[in-house]
């Protein structure tokens, strides 16, 4: 039989990150999962991540461990509040407060380490061009422009083999997340999304990504097992 | 008095990030350092940044710490063997074993980071296309492709204002790049290059880059102050 060919699936914990987990094993991927501990302020991501992973029978998971609490500059690593709002069409076009500098270029960076180290040629990441338009960082362009360094950066890029950045929810709605989830069988309530969650188990409700999560359970017609406190 | 530009530098505590620094310095930038400590095999190099950050002046020095141990597949990170050999002539133009996967990508990117957040727009890199030939992350093509990432990776980039990667020395030989250190009054003594030292304060004096610095200081027919056991 032959070896299944291996991939890097950035794993945050959340929604879109557990979908795109999935996608790639039921294209038969072997799954090597990496998921980032910066500081963050929502920690309740990294055990949903643990338990997205073992959802995913993923061969391997590494947490790596690091602190962009030390730069600061956005409400999930400095003492800056997590904005509230009462439905999505308040959510601007500009980057939120939320957005952390250079977040998804660090997190590609590591996922391309271990993706070298391991044999992997395929990175998975859950970004999302649609509902989050203000992030830079969820921008095709960005992706492309990664896949494109990836290549010169390594060693394989010195051969004729390529990494690729495989982004499959780049451009599907909230609703076509949940939807392609529930196609795959994912337990949603694995998953965790709230940025400033009021205590374990339980999600504000009101932050963007709370917001936009729940609207996307609301269009797609299916039920979110998450417990909201308003 | 106009407030002066700020600059990012990734101090290793080597000869090339500090001559970097210096040059920055020398063009009047309010230098912010940045060093990584990612369980490299020679984590006498962070010692060294802290003296070199401290001649420089800078007006903060970040550590920020991950482990690229958990990745492996480089001599610097793994329990592989670093080479040692006699001269620079026997180094091949193929990325060696001490090649430590996608890190010059990882420091850049959280270089980017703290540029974001500290308002600095030019990140200072010691990087050198001559001497280590073979590292595909050291290439001039790699700087010009993370600074076009850069520029789409972040909330600067939405504006017309730009990131720029500064690598003065990507096209230096080492006995350059002593020179250059020599006139703008650099203690070489700060410095740590050895990738494998045998004890505190001492240098190995045949792994590549002990091979390579002694070359540089002796064609530059300057005296290198460091003490190597062979």
């Amino acid at each position: 039989m032959q070896e299944p060919k291996r991939a890097i699936v950035l794993l945050s914990g959340g929604l879109d990150s557990a979908v795109t987990g999935a996608i790639a094993r039921h294209e038969n991927y072997a799954l090597y999962a990496l998921t980032l501990d910066y500081g963050q302020r929502h920690a309740a991501e990294i055990a949903a991540s643990r338990r997205v992973a073992s959802w995913l029978g993923v061969r391997e998971h590494v947490v790596q461990q690091f602190d962009l609490r030390v730069f600061g500059g956005s409400a999930l690593t400095a003492e800056i509040e997590v904005p509230k709002r009462n439905s999505a069409s308040e959510i601007g076009p500009e980057p939120p407060i939320t957005y952390v500098p250079a977040r998804n270029t660090i997190f590609l960076s590591f996922a391309l380490a271990f993706a070298e180290v391991r044999g992997a040629r395929d990175i998975f990441l859950g970004v999302n061009a649609v509902d989050f338009s203000g992030y830079p960082d969820c921008r095709p362009e960005f992706i492309e422009a990664f896949e494109r360094l990836a290549n010169l950066a390594t060693k394989l890029g010195t051969t004729s083999q390529r990494f690729s950045i495989r982004a499959p929810l780049l451009h599907s709605s909230k609703a076509d997340i949940v939807r392609e989830g529930a196609r795959l069988g994912l337990n949603f309530g694995l998953t965790h999304s709230c940025y400033d969650p009021p205590e374990e188990g339980l999600s504000c409700g009101r932050c963007d990504s709370c917001i936009l999560r729940r609207e996307g359970f609301r269009a797609a017609g299916i039920h979110d097992p998450l417990r909201y406190v308003s």
